[in-house]
């Protein structure tokens, strides 16, 4: 289906071409929050379009636990209803212009994982956080490694996040200190959301991976590298993490992005069988990052080591289970080179070398007020590029134990 | 209150004496699952003796949300209807006894997260997995260390535990492989659940613990030792925790446990001043974790270094949030001797010293068919003692990714 066949008006360039179709939460004022899909610069009110209780629901998960053939007679309903000018009366007065609507995170999470699955990240960040070691821990190559992330803190785009306190050591001092993190940092990364869960006990093979996982948001893993840096050995990111974790608005499905396949990078050593996929799993989407409207980062996605196959096959091979809203992230994407860096601690190395941003500033790292925006496109079905949207929030003071605001 | 004040028949002994009053979640057969509270060797059905809809949910959940001053009129109301004796016409009724129930999860669980609290227990895994290090890293005495564990595999009492598959080197072999885990383990820890939430970027101040956490559990955290060995540097514990972690059945409220109240061992250094409290919220629970039935360790868990307390504020500090059913564990409870310790890694120096049993047989790790049952008791309002009722898990031999069972 080509992006000129359907009779919505779609404005050149939109990240909401007719083969894009992604879902998300939202509401008008004095509305309830349901479910819609971007179309151009407006969204489609499914509930009543569709006549169908679950697009009412305030989050994606209900339609999401129907399954692979349900998402998939879903899209096609859909794709017939913009494109056939036969339903042009019927749909249209379910279109909801964009601009007037607030959007909601998306998904009721449940797990969140977060990976760490690019090998230029995971080599520039090993060499800060451990010089006198090898960038990659040895079993970086034989399993993608992850971590178990805080669920009730992924927040909707748009949420200020607050400045996180909390315990850092510097550099040589005999104790820790308290206070307002000091190197407050993003983290570009893809989020997989799964749609159907599996049961307890029964590994999910990596073939089966479409069927599990309904689509994909862009996510910001905030990250305070000094909380981080001192909490993290032996058992892993804690604070320096959970303070806040920001989802993209619209979930891209799977089918949508069908022609931003690619195999990924080869493997070495060849990983074990539960492990070997034959079909490819890589996406060719290119993510930007933008500080307070300017571009610092042109991540490169189709240039991760693991994919999200690979990592819902790990994530479930010792009998753990996923449920229907369940998030897992991919791990800072990161390029071979700096302009490809998806973080602030690789792109400054570790706030030694500032950022020079137009008008003069710097940034080793955030700032109260900065904002940062994450964007992302990919081929599309049609010929054409489709994108996610804006995933977008503003650091905010800090907020002292007692209850002040501080500024950093 | 004292024992002897109830009408309700409470066997001498009891875990459910009238001073305690636990929550669950219990069905009978074609029966929705509701809140009961134990008493002796019956249930009380609250909903229909309440009139409350909130005991009919199939969860502690919307009960817990309604916050301290409720959980503690409703604790007053029940113990006058089973102290009165002009209540027993109307009470008796809704008494169920509890050998024809089914007892259920009693929380839906928001996050999982696993702290690390015990001194003796950090100090003997860090001689096993670091023998080359202090095995107390520099950050353990200034915070309680801990992280996110998976929520989504948090399950019942009684719920079979299968063996989890996953990915283990061997000393000294170049790449690993892959296979049921060799080294499969308990750890005994003590639960506590977050009944009433906090908002995002206000942390909980360490005079707040009892606000927000309604009551304590009794936790089994299954670890795969071979997995976790191999995949937690640098990010943590992953799949060698995440394939279970078993909850006991009845939530004892703090209220409950105002008697097993005690100062927490000194603390050196002093800690930092969001995690320096006045009231003592060390709690004096006996443990005792049984191998197919037989005694193994004894662990007290008044030796905890770090309290609940402390935990949770550290935990908020950040900015992050708790919402209502969340539930973050002790960590394994270990005393200073042998028999006190609280995982099978510790009593077996990492398999090395097997454990003798009865009848003659040993053990390193668990094996197929074992069953692992933790009790506690504590001092309790009236003078006697209370208990948590057991918490249990049967191993079953694992399932290889293709669907197979192996035996270990």
């Amino acid at each position: 289906v080509g992006a000129a066949d359907t009779w919505v008006e779609v404005p050149d360039g939109s990240q909401f071409p007719v083969d894009n179709l992604p879902f998300g939460v939202f509401s008008r004022a004095n509305e309830a929050a349901r479910v819609g899909v971007a179309i151009g610069d407006q969204v489609l009110d499914l509930a009543p379009l569709l006549d169908d209780a679950v697009f009412a629901e305030p989050s994606l998960n209900a339609f999401m636990a129907q399954g692979r053939s349900v998402w998939r007679r879903t899209r096609s309903r859909l794709t017939d209803l913009i494109t056939a000018g036969r339903h042009r009366a019927s749909v249209e007065p379910h279109l909801v212009p964009a601009n007037g609507i607030r959007l909601r995170r998306p998904v009721d999470i449940g797990d969140y994982v977060d990976f760490y699955s690019s090998r230029n990240h995971a080599e520039n960040v090993g060499r800060i956080f451990r010089p006198d070691s090898d960038p990659l821990p040895p079993n970086w190559l034989h399993l993608p490694v992850g971590y178990q992330g805080r669920a009730g803190t992924v927040v909707a785009s748009g949420t200020p996040v607050i400045r996180p306190c909390g315990q850092r050591r510097e550099p040589g001092a005999p104790s820790p200190s308290f206070g307002p993190s000091l190197r407050l940092d993003f983290e570009a990364e893809v989020g997989f959301v799964v749609g159907a869960p599996s049961r307890l006990g029964r590994p999910v093979p990596i073939s089966d991976f479409a069927e599990h996982v309904f689509g994909v948001v862009l996510v910001n893993d905030w990250s305070a590298r000094d909380l981080q840096a001192w909490e993290y050995v032996p058992l892993g990111p804690f604070l320096g993490k959970s303070f806040a974790t920001s989802v993209s608005s619209w979930v891209v499905t799977l089918d949508a992005l069908e022609a931003a396949r690619v195999r990924q990078p080869a493997q070495v050593p060849r990983p074990l069988p539960y492990l070997a996929g034959e079909e490819p799993w890589g996406l060719d989407l290119s993510l930007e990052v933008s500080l307070n409207g300017e571009i610092v980062s042109r991540p490169p996605f189709a240039a991760m080591y693991w994919t999200a196959a690979q990592q819902l096959a790990h994530l479930t091979v010792n009998g753990a289970s996923v449920r229907t809203g369940d998030l897992y992230a991919s791990g800072t994407v990161s390029g071979p080179s700096l302009e490809q860096w998806g973080s602030l601690i690789e792109l400054t190395s570790n706030g030694r070398e500032q950022l020079k941003l137009a008008g003069g500033s710097t940034r080793g790292f955030l700032e109260d007020g900065d904002t940062v925006t994450m964007t992302a496109t990919a081929p599309s079905l049609g010929g054409g590029r489709l994108g996610f949207g804006e995933l977008t929030g503003t650091i905010q003071p800090a907020v002292l134990p007692g209850g002040g605001a501080v500024s950093s």
